[in-house]
Protein backbone atom coordinates (compact mmCIF):
# COMPACT_ATOMS: atom_id res chain seq x y z
CA UNK A 1 0.00 0.00 0.00
CA UNK A 2 1.09 3.53 -0.72
CA UNK A 3 -0.42 6.86 0.34
CA UNK A 4 -0.83 9.22 -2.35
CA UNK A 5 -0.45 13.42 -1.76
CA UNK A 6 -1.15 15.21 -4.15
CA UNK A 7 0.73 18.69 -3.66
CA UNK A 8 0.08 22.28 -6.06
CA UNK A 9 2.72 24.52 -6.17
CA UNK A 10 3.74 27.19 -3.75
CA UNK A 11 3.35 29.49 -5.89
CA UNK A 12 -0.14 29.19 -6.92
CA UNK A 13 -1.08 28.12 -3.02
CA UNK A 14 -3.52 28.86 -0.92
CA UNK A 15 -4.41 32.26 -2.55
CA UNK A 16 -7.08 32.59 -0.40
CA UNK A 17 -4.98 32.78 2.30
CA UNK A 18 -2.99 35.67 0.69
CA UNK A 19 -4.47 38.74 2.70
CA UNK A 20 -3.64 36.89 5.81
CA UNK A 21 -0.35 35.47 4.92
CA UNK A 22 2.86 36.48 3.02
CA UNK A 23 3.70 33.83 0.16
CA UNK A 24 6.94 32.89 2.47
CA UNK A 25 4.61 31.89 5.26
CA UNK A 26 1.75 30.20 3.03
CA UNK A 27 4.47 27.80 1.95
CA UNK A 28 6.01 26.89 5.21
CA UNK A 29 2.45 26.60 6.32
CA UNK A 30 2.57 24.29 3.45
CA UNK A 31 5.36 22.46 4.76
CA UNK A 32 3.84 21.95 8.31
CA UNK A 33 1.20 20.45 7.32
CA UNK A 34 2.78 17.62 5.39
CA UNK A 35 4.36 16.98 8.34
CA UNK A 36 1.55 17.14 10.38
CA UNK A 37 -0.16 14.53 7.69
CA UNK A 38 3.75 12.43 7.99
CA UNK A 39 3.05 11.80 11.49
CA UNK A 40 -0.23 10.52 11.31
CA UNK A 41 1.22 8.11 8.70
CA UNK A 42 3.83 6.87 10.68
CA UNK A 43 5.01 3.14 9.05
CA UNK A 44 3.21 3.71 6.06
CA UNK A 45 5.03 4.69 2.33
CA UNK A 46 4.66 8.04 1.05
CA UNK A 47 4.28 9.22 -2.41
CA UNK A 48 4.00 13.07 -3.15
CA UNK A 49 3.41 14.14 -6.38
CA UNK A 50 3.98 17.70 -6.92
CA UNK A 51 5.65 19.78 -10.42
CA UNK A 52 7.36 21.68 -7.42
CA UNK A 53 10.97 20.79 -6.99
CA UNK A 54 10.92 22.94 -3.59
CA UNK A 55 7.96 20.61 -2.36
CA UNK A 56 9.36 17.82 -4.31
CA UNK A 57 12.74 17.86 -2.46
CA UNK A 58 10.98 18.41 1.18
CA UNK A 59 9.20 15.77 0.72
CA UNK A 60 12.23 13.49 -0.65
CA UNK A 61 14.49 14.97 2.32
CA UNK A 62 12.46 15.92 5.41
CA UNK A 63 9.47 13.03 5.08
CA UNK A 64 11.82 10.35 3.51
CA UNK A 65 8.98 9.85 1.18
CA UNK A 66 9.01 8.96 -2.59
CA UNK A 67 8.39 11.18 -5.27
CA UNK A 68 6.85 11.95 -8.62
CA UNK A 69 7.69 14.78 -10.79
CA UNK A 70 3.77 16.04 -12.28
CA UNK A 71 3.76 15.89 -15.78
CA UNK A 72 0.14 17.06 -16.64
CA UNK A 73 -2.28 19.58 -15.41
CA UNK A 74 -5.02 18.35 -13.09
CA UNK A 75 -5.46 16.86 -10.05
CA UNK A 76 -6.97 13.52 -11.32
CA UNK A 77 -3.75 13.78 -14.29
CA UNK A 78 -1.44 14.01 -11.37
CA UNK A 79 -2.95 11.34 -8.86
CA UNK A 80 -3.17 8.83 -11.87
CA UNK A 81 0.38 9.48 -12.82
CA UNK A 82 1.51 8.68 -9.80
CA UNK A 83 -0.52 5.26 -10.01
CA UNK A 84 1.57 4.81 -13.13
CA UNK A 85 5.10 4.78 -10.96
CA UNK A 86 4.04 2.69 -8.26
CA UNK A 87 3.97 -0.97 -8.49
CA UNK A 88 1.27 -1.31 -4.98
CA UNK A 89 -2.12 -1.89 -6.05
CA UNK A 90 -4.25 -0.65 -2.60
CA UNK A 91 -3.69 3.13 -2.65
CA UNK A 92 -4.90 6.15 0.35
CA UNK A 93 -4.97 9.42 -1.82
CA UNK A 94 -5.13 12.70 1.11
CA UNK A 95 -5.02 16.17 0.57
CA UNK A 96 -1.92 18.35 1.47
CA UNK A 97 -4.16 20.51 3.16
CA UNK A 98 -5.57 18.40 6.41
CA UNK A 99 -3.47 18.52 9.41
CA UNK A 100 -5.51 17.56 11.87
CA UNK A 101 -5.75 14.23 10.34
CA UNK A 102 -4.45 11.66 13.27
CA UNK A 103 -2.67 8.05 12.94
CA UNK A 104 -5.89 6.99 14.65
CA UNK A 105 -7.35 7.90 11.81
CA UNK A 106 -5.34 5.73 9.53
CA UNK A 107 -5.63 2.64 12.17
CA UNK A 108 -9.60 2.66 11.12
CA UNK A 109 -8.87 3.00 7.57
CA UNK A 110 -6.51 0.18 7.12
CA UNK A 111 -9.07 -2.07 9.75
CA UNK A 112 -11.78 -0.89 7.67
CA UNK A 113 -10.15 -2.12 4.39
CA UNK A 114 -10.03 -5.61 5.33
CA UNK A 115 -13.44 -5.34 4.40
CA UNK A 116 -14.57 -2.63 1.33
CA UNK A 117 -12.97 -2.14 -1.62
CA UNK A 118 -13.77 1.87 -1.49
CA UNK A 119 -13.41 4.12 2.11
CA UNK A 120 -14.19 7.97 1.38
CA UNK A 121 -14.21 10.64 3.63
CA UNK A 122 -15.94 14.15 2.85
CA UNK A 123 -14.42 17.53 3.21
CA UNK A 124 -16.48 20.54 3.92
CA UNK A 125 -18.06 21.29 0.42
CA UNK A 126 -18.59 18.14 -0.81
CA UNK A 127 -15.14 17.24 -1.83
CA UNK A 128 -12.76 14.20 -0.98
CA UNK A 129 -10.91 14.36 1.97
CA UNK A 130 -9.52 10.58 1.96
CA UNK A 131 -9.95 7.87 -0.58
CA UNK A 132 -8.89 4.24 0.32
CA UNK A 133 -9.76 2.00 -2.83
CA UNK A 134 -8.31 -1.48 -3.04
CA UNK A 135 -6.97 -1.27 -5.94
CA UNK A 136 -5.89 1.67 -8.09
CA UNK A 137 -8.05 1.15 -10.70
CA UNK A 138 -11.29 0.18 -9.67
CA UNK A 139 -12.99 3.63 -10.35
CA UNK A 140 -12.08 6.61 -12.66
CA UNK A 141 -11.02 9.38 -10.24
CA UNK A 142 -13.44 12.78 -10.00
CA UNK A 143 -11.64 15.19 -8.08
CA UNK A 144 -13.05 18.62 -8.35
CA UNK A 145 -16.31 20.05 -7.46
CA UNK A 146 -18.90 17.76 -5.59
CA UNK A 147 -16.43 14.90 -5.72
CA UNK A 148 -17.43 12.83 -2.86
CA UNK A 149 -20.87 12.65 -4.47
CA UNK A 150 -18.84 11.49 -7.40
CA UNK A 151 -16.86 9.00 -5.87
CA UNK A 152 -19.87 7.37 -4.46
CA UNK A 153 -21.32 7.38 -8.15
CA UNK A 154 -18.41 5.49 -8.91
CA UNK A 155 -18.84 3.53 -6.54
CA UNK A 156 -22.54 2.39 -6.65
CA UNK A 157 -21.78 1.92 -10.51
CA UNK A 158 -19.35 -0.74 -10.07
CA UNK A 159 -20.98 -2.52 -7.37
CA UNK A 160 -18.32 -1.99 -4.93
CA UNK A 161 -18.10 -2.27 -1.24
CA UNK A 162 -17.94 1.25 0.34
CA UNK A 163 -17.90 2.79 3.57
CA UNK A 164 -18.20 6.57 4.37
CA UNK A 165 -16.05 6.95 7.06
CA UNK A 166 -17.32 9.92 9.10
CA UNK A 167 -14.52 12.68 10.86
CA UNK A 168 -14.65 16.34 11.53
CA UNK A 169 -11.55 16.77 11.60
CA UNK A 170 -10.60 15.09 8.42
CA UNK A 171 -13.25 17.18 7.00
CA UNK A 172 -11.33 20.45 7.63
CA UNK A 173 -8.77 21.77 4.83
CA UNK A 174 -7.48 24.86 4.84
CA UNK A 175 -8.47 27.49 2.32
CA UNK A 176 -9.26 30.68 3.90
CA UNK A 177 -8.51 32.35 7.33
CA UNK A 178 -11.76 30.86 8.70
CA UNK A 179 -10.46 27.93 8.20
CA UNK A 180 -7.33 28.70 10.25
CA UNK A 181 -9.63 28.82 13.39
CA UNK A 182 -10.30 25.55 12.86
CA UNK A 183 -7.17 24.59 14.17
CA UNK A 184 -6.44 27.03 16.99
CA UNK A 185 -9.36 24.65 18.52
CA UNK A 186 -8.42 21.32 17.74
CA UNK A 187 -5.17 21.56 16.43
CA UNK A 188 -3.33 21.27 19.91
CA UNK A 189 0.27 19.66 19.38
CA UNK A 190 0.25 20.17 15.28
CA UNK A 191 3.35 21.43 13.83
CA UNK A 192 0.68 23.62 12.01
CA UNK A 193 -0.71 25.02 15.39
CA UNK A 194 2.58 26.49 15.95
CA UNK A 195 3.50 27.72 13.20
CA UNK A 196 0.68 29.89 13.44
CA UNK A 197 0.72 30.83 16.82
CA UNK A 198 4.42 31.86 16.32
CA UNK A 199 3.26 33.82 13.81
CA UNK A 200 1.16 35.77 15.99
CA UNK A 201 -2.33 34.47 14.82
CA UNK A 202 -5.32 34.35 17.26
CA UNK A 203 -8.90 33.35 16.74
CA UNK A 204 -11.76 34.57 18.52
CA UNK A 205 -15.52 33.04 18.54
CA UNK A 206 -18.10 35.09 16.04
CA UNK A 207 -21.65 33.78 14.97
CA UNK A 208 -22.88 35.89 11.88
CA UNK A 209 -23.13 35.04 8.75
CA UNK A 210 -19.81 36.01 7.46
CA UNK A 211 -18.56 32.94 9.31
CA UNK A 212 -17.97 31.38 12.91
CA UNK A 213 -14.53 33.01 13.61
CA UNK A 214 -12.59 36.53 14.00
CA UNK A 215 -9.05 35.26 13.24
CA UNK A 216 -6.73 38.19 14.03
CA UNK A 217 -3.17 38.87 13.73
CA UNK A 218 -1.06 40.53 16.24
CA UNK B 1 -30.93 8.73 30.69
CA UNK B 2 -32.42 11.65 28.65
CA UNK B 3 -32.08 13.49 25.40
CA UNK B 4 -32.00 17.12 26.25
CA UNK B 5 -32.75 19.64 22.69
CA UNK B 6 -33.00 23.12 23.77
CA UNK B 7 -34.59 24.93 20.86
CA UNK B 8 -34.95 28.75 20.79
CA UNK B 9 -38.53 30.80 19.94
CA UNK B 10 -39.68 30.19 16.30
CA UNK B 11 -39.20 34.46 15.78
CA UNK B 12 -35.75 34.53 16.56
CA UNK B 13 -35.02 31.37 15.10
CA UNK B 14 -31.87 31.09 12.13
CA UNK B 15 -32.31 35.02 11.13
CA UNK B 16 -29.26 34.70 9.52
CA UNK B 17 -31.40 32.20 7.12
CA UNK B 18 -33.91 34.93 6.95
CA UNK B 19 -32.62 36.66 3.40
CA UNK B 20 -33.18 33.22 1.80
CA UNK B 21 -36.47 31.67 3.70
CA UNK B 22 -39.37 32.98 5.07
CA UNK B 23 -40.36 32.95 8.94
CA UNK B 24 -42.85 30.19 8.17
CA UNK B 25 -40.41 28.18 5.90
CA UNK B 26 -37.57 28.77 9.18
CA UNK B 27 -40.11 27.26 11.22
CA UNK B 28 -40.68 24.12 9.26
CA UNK B 29 -37.16 23.58 8.85
CA UNK B 30 -36.96 23.43 12.36
CA UNK B 31 -39.32 20.88 12.47
CA UNK B 32 -38.06 19.28 9.66
CA UNK B 33 -34.81 19.17 11.53
CA UNK B 34 -36.23 18.02 14.78
CA UNK B 35 -37.56 14.91 12.66
CA UNK B 36 -34.65 13.60 11.75
CA UNK B 37 -32.89 14.25 15.13
CA UNK B 38 -36.04 12.40 16.51
CA UNK B 39 -35.17 9.53 14.10
CA UNK B 40 -31.25 8.93 15.38
CA UNK B 41 -32.88 8.86 18.85
CA UNK B 42 -35.30 5.95 18.28
CA UNK B 43 -36.01 4.09 21.72
CA UNK B 44 -34.39 7.18 23.84
CA UNK B 45 -36.57 9.63 26.38
CA UNK B 46 -36.68 13.07 24.66
CA UNK B 47 -36.82 15.94 26.54
CA UNK B 48 -37.92 19.49 24.26
CA UNK B 49 -36.93 22.77 26.57
CA UNK B 50 -38.33 25.95 25.05
CA UNK B 51 -39.78 28.86 25.53
CA UNK B 52 -41.94 28.78 22.61
CA UNK B 53 -45.26 26.72 22.43
CA UNK B 54 -45.74 26.19 19.31
CA UNK B 55 -42.66 24.11 19.44
CA UNK B 56 -43.55 22.41 22.99
CA UNK B 57 -46.95 21.10 20.75
CA UNK B 58 -44.88 20.01 18.09
CA UNK B 59 -42.58 18.18 20.89
CA UNK B 60 -45.10 16.72 22.71
CA UNK B 61 -47.50 15.68 20.31
CA UNK B 62 -45.54 14.69 17.46
CA UNK B 63 -42.30 13.85 18.63
CA UNK B 64 -43.76 11.86 21.79
CA UNK B 65 -41.51 13.99 23.47
CA UNK B 66 -41.36 14.99 27.41
CA UNK B 67 -41.74 19.24 27.47
CA UNK B 68 -39.96 21.80 29.42
CA UNK B 69 -40.87 25.40 29.39
CA UNK B 70 -38.39 27.47 29.89
CA UNK B 71 -38.59 30.14 32.15
CA UNK B 72 -34.78 31.59 32.60
CA UNK B 73 -32.84 33.14 29.84
CA UNK B 74 -29.94 31.55 28.55
CA UNK B 75 -28.87 28.19 26.87
CA UNK B 76 -27.08 27.58 29.89
CA UNK B 77 -30.13 27.68 31.95
CA UNK B 78 -32.56 25.93 29.87
CA UNK B 79 -30.62 22.90 30.09
CA UNK B 80 -30.23 23.44 33.67
CA UNK B 81 -34.40 24.08 34.16
CA UNK B 82 -34.37 20.56 32.30
CA UNK B 83 -31.46 18.78 34.44
CA UNK B 84 -33.75 20.02 37.59
CA UNK B 85 -37.41 18.71 36.12
CA UNK B 86 -35.89 15.31 35.45
CA UNK B 87 -35.23 12.71 37.77
CA UNK B 88 -32.24 10.57 35.31
CA UNK B 89 -28.70 11.32 36.36
CA UNK B 90 -27.49 10.42 32.97
CA UNK B 91 -28.02 13.14 29.72
CA UNK B 92 -27.10 13.73 26.48
CA UNK B 93 -27.43 17.31 25.48
CA UNK B 94 -27.90 17.99 21.39
CA UNK B 95 -28.92 21.26 19.57
CA UNK B 96 -31.93 21.42 17.12
CA UNK B 97 -30.00 22.00 14.26
CA UNK B 98 -28.21 19.14 13.50
CA UNK B 99 -30.39 16.85 11.33
CA UNK B 100 -27.44 14.84 9.86
CA UNK B 101 -27.18 12.97 13.27
CA UNK B 102 -27.68 9.69 12.61
CA UNK B 103 -28.61 6.57 14.88
CA UNK B 104 -25.28 5.10 14.63
CA UNK B 105 -23.56 8.01 16.43
CA UNK B 106 -26.13 7.22 19.36
CA UNK B 107 -25.11 4.31 19.27
CA UNK B 108 -21.40 4.60 19.02
CA UNK B 109 -21.95 6.92 22.30
CA UNK B 110 -24.06 4.74 24.23
CA UNK B 111 -21.44 2.44 24.11
CA UNK B 112 -18.38 4.51 24.63
CA UNK B 113 -20.35 5.45 28.00
CA UNK B 114 -19.70 2.36 29.87
CA UNK B 115 -16.03 3.98 29.67
CA UNK B 116 -16.60 7.61 29.86
CA UNK B 117 -18.02 10.14 32.59
CA UNK B 118 -18.29 12.75 29.11
CA UNK B 119 -17.97 12.58 25.66
CA UNK B 120 -18.22 15.48 23.39
CA UNK B 121 -18.70 16.22 19.72
CA UNK B 122 -17.74 19.48 18.35
CA UNK B 123 -19.79 21.96 15.62
CA UNK B 124 -17.86 23.72 13.50
CA UNK B 125 -16.54 27.11 15.40
CA UNK B 126 -15.80 25.59 18.09
CA UNK B 127 -19.16 24.93 19.71
CA UNK B 128 -20.44 21.91 21.47
CA UNK B 129 -23.17 19.76 18.99
CA UNK B 130 -22.67 16.96 21.29
CA UNK B 131 -22.51 16.39 25.36
CA UNK B 132 -22.60 12.83 27.33
CA UNK B 133 -22.75 13.26 30.84
CA UNK B 134 -22.82 10.26 32.90
CA UNK B 135 -24.26 12.32 35.60
CA UNK B 136 -25.96 15.77 34.44
CA UNK B 137 -23.88 18.13 37.65
CA UNK B 138 -20.39 16.81 37.08
CA UNK B 139 -19.62 19.70 35.17
CA UNK B 140 -20.63 23.80 34.90
CA UNK B 141 -22.45 23.95 31.28
CA UNK B 142 -20.66 26.77 29.64
CA UNK B 143 -22.29 27.17 26.04
CA UNK B 144 -21.66 29.82 24.09
CA UNK B 145 -18.51 30.98 22.55
CA UNK B 146 -15.95 28.06 22.28
CA UNK B 147 -18.05 25.88 24.28
CA UNK B 148 -15.98 22.80 22.94
CA UNK B 149 -13.01 23.91 24.94
CA UNK B 150 -14.58 25.36 27.63
CA UNK B 151 -16.13 21.54 27.95
CA UNK B 152 -13.19 20.14 27.84
CA UNK B 153 -11.68 22.21 30.08
CA UNK B 154 -14.34 21.53 32.82
CA UNK B 155 -13.78 17.52 32.24
CA UNK B 156 -9.50 18.18 32.81
CA UNK B 157 -10.08 20.32 35.37
CA UNK B 158 -12.91 17.31 37.40
CA UNK B 159 -10.18 14.71 36.73
CA UNK B 160 -13.13 12.80 34.41
CA UNK B 161 -12.56 10.65 31.88
CA UNK B 162 -13.21 12.21 28.56
CA UNK B 163 -13.68 11.33 24.98
CA UNK B 164 -14.09 13.29 21.92
CA UNK B 165 -16.40 11.95 19.70
CA UNK B 166 -15.04 12.96 15.89
CA UNK B 167 -17.90 13.08 13.27
CA UNK B 168 -18.32 15.42 10.91
CA UNK B 169 -22.35 14.89 10.42
CA UNK B 170 -22.33 16.11 14.26
CA UNK B 171 -20.16 19.08 13.28
CA UNK B 172 -22.44 20.39 10.54
CA UNK B 173 -25.24 23.13 12.33
CA UNK B 174 -27.55 25.25 9.84
CA UNK B 175 -27.07 28.42 10.74
CA UNK B 176 -26.43 30.40 7.29
CA UNK B 177 -27.43 29.40 3.09
CA UNK B 178 -23.74 28.22 2.76
CA UNK B 179 -25.34 25.18 5.54
CA UNK B 180 -27.74 24.19 3.76
CA UNK B 181 -25.24 23.15 1.23
CA UNK B 182 -23.65 20.32 3.55
CA UNK B 183 -27.66 19.05 3.52
CA UNK B 184 -27.61 18.30 0.18
CA UNK B 185 -24.69 16.68 0.13
CA UNK B 186 -25.17 14.64 3.04
CA UNK B 187 -28.51 14.15 4.21
CA UNK B 188 -30.28 11.79 1.74
CA UNK B 189 -33.35 10.36 3.16
CA UNK B 190 -33.75 13.32 5.25
CA UNK B 191 -36.76 15.10 6.09
CA UNK B 192 -34.59 18.37 6.14
CA UNK B 193 -33.38 18.00 2.59
CA UNK B 194 -36.77 16.63 1.35
CA UNK B 195 -38.26 19.75 2.60
CA UNK B 196 -35.52 22.33 1.02
CA UNK B 197 -35.73 20.73 -1.83
CA UNK B 198 -40.03 20.98 -2.31
CA UNK B 199 -38.75 24.82 -1.61
CA UNK B 200 -36.83 24.94 -5.03
CA UNK B 201 -33.53 24.93 -3.43
CA UNK B 202 -30.29 23.95 -4.97
CA UNK B 203 -26.67 23.83 -4.55
CA UNK B 204 -23.74 23.98 -6.64
CA UNK B 205 -19.64 23.79 -6.11
CA UNK B 206 -17.56 26.78 -5.13
CA UNK B 207 -14.28 27.40 -4.15
CA UNK B 208 -13.81 31.17 -3.24
CA UNK B 209 -13.24 32.59 -0.03
CA UNK B 210 -16.75 33.21 0.51
CA UNK B 211 -17.71 29.91 0.68
CA UNK B 212 -18.03 26.36 -0.20
CA UNK B 213 -21.48 26.20 -1.90
CA UNK B 214 -23.31 28.32 -4.32
CA UNK B 215 -26.70 28.11 -2.45
CA UNK B 216 -29.68 29.15 -5.23
CA UNK B 217 -33.40 28.94 -5.21
CA UNK B 218 -35.46 28.22 -8.34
Amino acid sequence: MKVIIPVSPINSLKTRLSEFLSSEERKNLLLNMLRDIKKALEGLDVVVVSRDDEILDFAKYELKAEIVKEKYKGLNNAIKQAFDEIDDEEVIIIPADIPLIKKKHIEDILKLSKDYDLIIASSRGGGTNLLYLKSKNLIELRYEGFSFLKHLEEAEKRNLRYYIYDSFLISVDINTPEDLGEIFIHGDNTYTKNYLKGLGIEVEPKHSSAGRFVVKRR
